[in-house]
């Protein structure tokens, strides 16, 4: 049994998520950014990538105080579980999603992560070893729903997007289209690593809604035939 | 002077346009290839890299018997002028764009392309030569003004797109975004080569339409701040 698990990310019209040298960019606007803090209150728990957090320090916070307030009058933490996937613990002990804000962080790691690494995460995180050279993230999701985690929000990046498709544990992808082209053949995409090659393979979708937003367009998809989370 | 350029591409809900491999898969459906049909029936010439010759070995005809007879009708050929922006010269003679259907053809080389290569093109094309290394394109976009294309299609591939965008030669973009995701680092996306590095440079969009068709969305840019195209 798994999590709910949906994708939510920011693309340029040409389908990057940053620019080739991976510095974050401004792709949508301030609807989108209520938006994104609104679901985010909204999850048990949101997942990124190591890479985005070396690439973008992000805090993963609830930014609005009424929205936090409304998950404490719940009686839940003001935000919800943050998670990084580091197989091999490089999390730095000072990132703000382990510095920043109240609430529970989990670190999941690789047997490959080194001790020192994973003892000094402790002090921050609760750690959880799933996996012997990358995160096993069937494994991880299981754990999260045995922790009472229903509804997993992720925010990357490619890599880590690519892996929870190419395993069929994506149950929804929320892309906000921005009206920039970056360009660039090296520039993150949502779904990086090897790619799937025959047209069986791909991940197929359907589409829940298609709105404008900011100056751009948010599309919201299914994802079809995947292995069914705990509902 | 230069011809109204705009771009058609396919992509993948996480902005691929084919595999890494960059074998040709379907992205949209039938309602789409009416469109695209309509589309080119409405151009005066029709462009792509020689990577896409290369890799799909597109015929780019009108496919609609009755948009044929319409242009005939309005006293043009049956199809648009169809271009390959071919640096070296590698177009092969037996291409499907030199061979099928009739109409005009042109092939764009730089003075990097073998002589013999040029005389065997000269058999099925016009040939136009321009840059040093690799194709000029605002020199061929303003031969093809003098030679009367107003409207210009460019159906791909990423990297003729991206030089495009980056000498801001791009008037309007129409992406179908399909639902499907590929994924791939690797795979071509409506818009490669280096990419832009800061956001001052992005080229920046407005959008036009964005509706469904098939199972997915056509979204329609107009691009900002470009250099103007001869009306
Ligand atoms: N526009 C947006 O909405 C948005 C959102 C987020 C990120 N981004 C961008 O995305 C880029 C970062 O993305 P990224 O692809 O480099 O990194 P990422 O997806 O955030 O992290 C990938 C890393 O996670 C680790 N990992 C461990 N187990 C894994 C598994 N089973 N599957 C996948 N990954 C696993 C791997 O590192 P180890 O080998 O060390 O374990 C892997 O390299 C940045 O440029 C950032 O700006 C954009
Ligand atoms: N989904 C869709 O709608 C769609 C449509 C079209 C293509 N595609 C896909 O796109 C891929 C091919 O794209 P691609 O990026 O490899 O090739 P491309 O953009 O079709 O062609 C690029 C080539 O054109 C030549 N060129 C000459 N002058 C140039 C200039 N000034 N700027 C840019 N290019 C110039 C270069 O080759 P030389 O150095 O030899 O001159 C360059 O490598 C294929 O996988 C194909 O399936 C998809």
């Amino acid at each position: 049994m798994r999590p709910f698990v949906f994708v939510n990310i920011a693309m340029s019209a040409d389908g990057k998520i940053s620019t080739r040298e991976r510095r974050q960019v401004r792709i949508s606007g301030s609807e989108d950014y209520l938006r994104v803090d609104r679901i985010k209150a909204e999850s048990d728990a949101i997942m990124v990538g190591i890479g985005t957090v070396l690439a973008d320090n992000p805090s993963l916070t609830v930014k609005s105080p009424e929205l936090r307030e409304q998950r404490r009058a719940a009686g839940r933490d003001e935000n919800p579980i943050r998670i990084v996937v580091d197989g091999r613990g490089r999390t730095p002990p000072d990132a703000d999603i382990l510095q920043k804000g109240s609430g529970k962080r989990i670190v999941a790691v690789s047997r490959k992560a080194p001790e020192s690494a994973v003892d000094a995460l402790r002090q921050h995180a609760a750690v959880i070893v799933a996996g012997d050279e990358t995160v096993d993230l069937p494994a991880l999701l299981e754990e999260l729903h045995q922790q009472g985690v229903r509804r997993l929000m992720v925010e990357g990046g490619g890599t880590l997007i690519w892996t929870l498709f190419r395993q069929g544990l994506v149950d929804e992808l929320q892309v906000f289209v921005g009206n920039i082209v970056i360009g660039g053949k090296d520039a993150p995409t949502p779904a990086d690593g090897t790619g799937f090659l025959r047209e069986e393979e791909f991940a197929r979708l359907r589409i829940i809604e298609a709105v404008r937003l900011d100056d751009g367009l948010l599309m919201r998809w299914e994802v079809e035939r995947r292995e069914r989370p705990a509902r």
